[in-house]
């Protein structure tokens, strides 16, 4: 594996593995079944034999294959389902959102703390360009000093509003410049949009679990949650949430329907189709969180539920924070109908972005790198993914479920039943481990025995470690 | 005039300048009084004779005195109060606030069309170190760039924190890092405030008339206005205030007490202190806006309404935005009591603030280059605002009163009963000059023959040729 390959080689290696990933995934492949020998699949695919013996030695290393001596490589039994998905819960009635105060207080102390970070979705510094951001940045300082002084008003620096037009009608959006607000990241963007189409005292509908800054946003704007059950796999139950909108009983939707947060479903194209519908139907917004979007792990990036609006009734929401840059808070919102209204609301909550970042993403996107570096990101990410997964079948106690994300960097570990995601929340900080316990995706206990992992790092032997020594813990817990 | 001189005599002749032009506003030096000739001022001050004819020459561009050949220099006539000062309108009934949509949309249209900038409050880049700024920011995209790209969680980056309180305590105000939490300009900052003491329906008190942001704030918001009638020199009316206070019939107070906009209004340290007693006895919160606080013309800096809070009921919001960069959106919250609710706001509302201005920013004020720079400010600002009075007063219309701010850089303009500011407006901008008309100020037209100019621009002949230009097209329209 050591052979230095050239780019264009590994971009083949790499297809062809993932790939044959998605075909085990999927079953196509079934566990025990032998791959074609590397001759044979150099011939099928027209490609080197050194290419495919990359491909498989990539499928070996994320556990999905194993190398059989004199016979060839054979599908791993049991890869199909190393751990059985979580089931959803039940829907409740509508609530008010109260006491989520300290969460994202918690987790922003525990990011400061250091430790192997398991635990807020933050993409590890060294997998974003954010050397290329700076020299970006650098050059807007050198070139535009002037300019970058000044106030960028609502809705923001026109350049960049583009860039991001043009990216989400290559996603079938219908969308251009003067549709888009930029926001201080994905968080003033969900913000100003509950604010342009909620008042205070009514009932949003979020999945189960949800982002558990979803539950604060709520509260600080007071709203009244209603719970609609998530598949680990298809994320909201299209039935529940097709009932509640038609019975208005919700006045707006607040999803990530696109590698959700914290289970990392995607919500089919089909249901995506029919939620868009549904919401031109009953006149029912929905706040669509695309943060997520541009990290599937293989193929093309999949339309957000704003491709499929007619109506202008999806308010789409995105930032560069976790796929580019965090630190530089530069969001969107997409919508023509409230486009007016957010810009306004915009100018009140914060006048304008900061300038200078708006500058340098424009620049940098102009540059043409977003592309390549999100193919690198998504490999990385897809891989950890894997290997996290894995290693969490191999390690933790017997009954464990999780999440089988296909793009993200976020993974759902149900526990057995009466363990304690917080006592192994506490127990992994003493191990230098940081992880985020199930209480925080809902308003009480239901996912108590349940913990989140951020797969947003390189997988290392001191990830493999850490994540081993969960597992130990997680038993010894149990 | 033009010999070079070195910078402390001109930090003498400075000096000597604005304290007799105190005097002279002040009516301790009368008009048609004679100065203290050459020789004997030096005297009297122990400074050189060129350094008092260089003040005395700063006076006469002033146009506060004038030379008279073989005589001395006397105190102008007519000078201590070439208008009128506008006159406070009585008190109203609280209100709903609606309909303000537009106004801030407009301003930022009017900004990016050019002309000359009497319009919207923003000091001229070539004032501000932008190029120090830029290259701060430089050496952070260098030196910095994987901590740049990091999130900078809410309240904030502490050495920042640690500059602002530094900053404040010397004006007297009570605080440390720990209360404080970065926004996203001194906008955040109040909205994040209003929403930490109010809720949907409350009246805040605000001043007439009012910075047209505050009225957007609170229409955002759903809160109600409850003007209480403002002075040109003084600002609110504290018996007005007093009695609202203390009969409950507002929830919080907003006001910009130091330099206020659109008067440049100065509340007196006497009533600032008999405020802060207010808040504390009757548990009203004030959110005060010391956005302009750092640009007194002369002396020192007067202390906020803050420094006599002794029961954490002053919510001092504050930004560089007027004072030392507008494009880096960065500003503050300080209060000890709502420190933790208002971290939590902003962790809703935006997250976090752009990390690089952060780190940029409190790399500046660790060089120690912001109190020289804001000396070379305050004394062009100062220089700026008394030729727009003067010239103002010679040009317009008999029968035009204006405010005399004592800091800041918005002049309020009181046009002859019947005249339109919004015609005066749409005359200007035809004749390539933004004013804004007094119309956005208050809900009604009330201030409908006003208007405010912004004098945050160094004097030069085309100003001055813009100006008489308005004076002209104001007697036109009268």
């Amino acid at each position: 594996m050591s052979v230095v390959i050239p780019e264009t080689d590994q971009a083949l290696y790499r297809a062809l593995a993932e790939e044959l990933r998605d075909q085990i995934d999927t079953g196509a492949l079934a566990p025990g079944e032998k791959l074609p020998s590397l001759r044979r699949m150099a011939q099928l695919r027209k490609v080197s034999v050194t290419t495919v013996l990359e491909a498989y030695g990539r499928l070996q290393d994320w556990g999905v294959v194993e190398a059989r001596p004199q016979s060839g490589y054979y599908v791993l039994a049991g890869y199909e389902s190393p751990c059985e998905r979580p089931a959803p819960v039940a829907i409740p009635e509508p609530y008010e959102v109260r006491h989520t105060g300290q969460i994202s207080a918690m987790l922003a102390e525990a990011v400061s703390g250091g430790g192997m970070p398991f635990g807020a979705a933050i993409v590890s510094t060294e997998l974003l360009p954010y050397q290329q951001l700076a020299r970006k940045l650098g050059d807007v300082c050198r070139r535009k000093a002037a300019a970058m002084q000044r106030y960028e008003f609502s809705p923001g620096y026109a350049p960049l509003r583009r860039h991001i037009a043009r990216r989400y009608a290559a996603t079938g959006v219908a969308c251009n410049a003067d549709d888009i607000v930029i926001t201080s990241g994905c968080t003033e963007a969900g913000q100003l949009s509950l604010r342009a189409v909620t008042r205070p005292g009514d009932t949003v509908a979020i999945a189960s679990p949800t982002y558990y800054g979803f539950l604060e946003w709520l509260e600080s704007l007071g709203l009244r949650a209603l719970e609609i059950p998530a598949d680990a796999d298809t994320g909201m139950d299209m039935d529940a949430l097709a009932s509640v909108m038609r019975a208005g009983r919700a006045q707006a939707v607040l999803t990530t329907p696109t590698y959700g947060n914290p289970l990392g479903s995607l919500m089919p194209e089909d249901s995506k189709r029919q939620l868009a519908a549904l919401a031109a139907e009953h006149a029912v917004p929905i706040i669509e969180d695309d943060i997520y979007g541009e990290l599937p792990f293989s193929g093309e990036r999949t339309p957000p539920i704003k491709a499929f609006d007619r109506d202008e009734r999806v308010l789409l929401c995105t930032s560069f924070s976790k796929s580019l840059v965090a630190g530089f808070r530069v969001g969107a919102v997409v919508n023509r109908r409230y486009c007016e209204g957010l810009a306004q609301l915009k100018r009140c909550a914060s006048l304008a972005n900061s300038t200078p970042e708006q500058i340098a993403i424009a620049d940098y996107l102009e540059s043409g790198g977003y592309d390549r570096h999100l193919r690198r990101l998504r490999h990385v990410l897809g891989d950890s993914m894997h290997r996290f997964s894995r290693c969490v079948a191999e390690s933790f106690p017997e009954g464990t479920r999780l999440s089988r994300p296909q793009g993200g960097f976020v993974l759902w570990v149900e526990l057995p039943a009466g363990s304690d995601g917080f006592k192994l929340k506490t127990a992994a900080q003493r191990a230098g481990i940081q992880i985020v316990s199930g209480h925080i995706f809902a308003p009480d206990d239901r996912y108590a025995h349940c913990i989140r992992l951020n797969t947003g790092i390189r997988w290392t032997p001191e990830v493999e470690h850490a994540l081993r020594t969960l597992g130990r813990l997680a038993k010894e817990l149990v």
